[in-house]
């Protein structure tokens, strides 16, 4: 394959994906149609679609095929909106799904909050997604002291961060995240459709109340180019 | 493969890691000599090895095998450290190699700074390692009306934004970072020695003077789990 064929066929795929986005679904053909309509290999073909793919601009999912990839979610994680309200402020469709929910010790979260490790957390799994594409799974930790209840009440439809304020009267006061770009494991992969080791984006978030009392510990997996993190800095150096 | 052995044998190799660790080179013997080993195949070798990957225990790296990889570098984008000055602070060693320099537009340099399409730009390509392994590739764009003679000076061995300071007078007070997760491209990954697609994070800047004036735009390509982006936010809602 010559270098010159190949950007060819990655612009004209370009042109194919911008024109399916301008209409509805979004999905491509599949990539035996591709491959003859622009005559060449699956091999050839499928280096394009990855080239894209490292754009961002198309996705796959699993046994599905692939899709023309809707914009990145915009986060700054420095303002104090929770996921429905960021998503929707963005003219987006979030939705939730609850996995699973427990009580039980976590190791890390223990330790991210200087807890004991025997100290047990509600804990609840679930899957979120953007305009019905599933982009983020995830788990939070409660310190069931701060939220007694919890897992009784009604978690899912409201947000889980103003229950925590208007139902246990608690502050958010301090927030810490750590993010970095991860390949994604068997069981977030399989959560979020996609194969496993395909690239994504950890956040972990310890929060404190306004008494520095440990409130929650998340692990969020987001699937890559799904989230967008901008951060505004202004100083004088 | 029953999931019972698939978790014996991931903990098994983690033990190994661990043990490779505390002596010194940090390399995994051969994926054939790991499979004898545990009596295993190789594919499900490489499954516990790619969980593990996923973890940012170890890293591949192109016709060389598998190794331990060193802990994360923490970066907090609201702290205004260069590179060489973070890295340094933290312990490790930081080595910078130019792979180019040129002067010509690039589109997005020129949106992201709100100039106009035919805006010529110093850029400068550049290669960032950390204790010898290759973990950033990136591109400067720099308006060439703020540092007059840039590629001319020895902006190699001395810090880019405190040539900017000091050689230029220049405050670098606006900052502005876009960061997402993404499958890296051929050119990054071949800089970076990694298969085209492994998951990287992707850091965008645009930086104004006091005056608002366009300094600067980058494009950084970082491989995974090299970076930690941390941020500490206190507030009171």
């Amino acid at each position: 394959m010559s270098d010159a064929y190949y950007i060819h066929l990655t612009e004209r795929l370009r042109e194919l994906i911008n024109d399916l986005d301008a209409c509805e679904e979004g999905r491509l053909p599949a990539e035996r149609t591709l491959a003859e309509h622009f005559r060449t290999t699956r091999v050839t073909l499928r280096q394009a679609l990855a080239h894209l793919e490292g754009e961002g601009r198309i996705h796959r999912s699993n046994r599905r095929g692939w899709f023309v990839s809707p914009p990145p979610l915009d986060y700054d994680p420095t303002r104090d909106a929770g996921f429905n309200d960021y998503v929707k402020a963005q003219g987006r469709r979030p939705r939730t799904e609850v996995l699973l929910t427990d009580t039980r010790p976590h190791r890390p979260a223990a330790e991210a909050l200087g807890l004991s490790t025997d100290q047990t957390f509600f804990h609840i799994r679930r899957r979120r997604f953007v305009d019905d594409r599933a982009v983020l799974s995830e788990s939070l930790w409660v310190v069931p002291e701060r939220a007694p209840g919890l897992l009784e009440g009604d978690y899912v439809s409201h947000s889980l961060w103003g229950q925590l304020r208007g139902r246990w009267g608690l502050t958010l006061a301090h927030r810490s995240l750590r993010l970095y770009s991860e390949a994604l494991r068997a069981q977030e992969a399989e959560e979020l459709g996609v194969a496993a080791g395909t690239a994504g984006l950890s956040v972990r978030r310890t929060i404190f109340d306004a008494r520095r009392r440990p409130v929650e510990y998340d692990e969020e997996h987001w699937l890559h180019h799904a989230l967008c993190i901008t951060v505004d800095l202004e100083n004088t150096s």
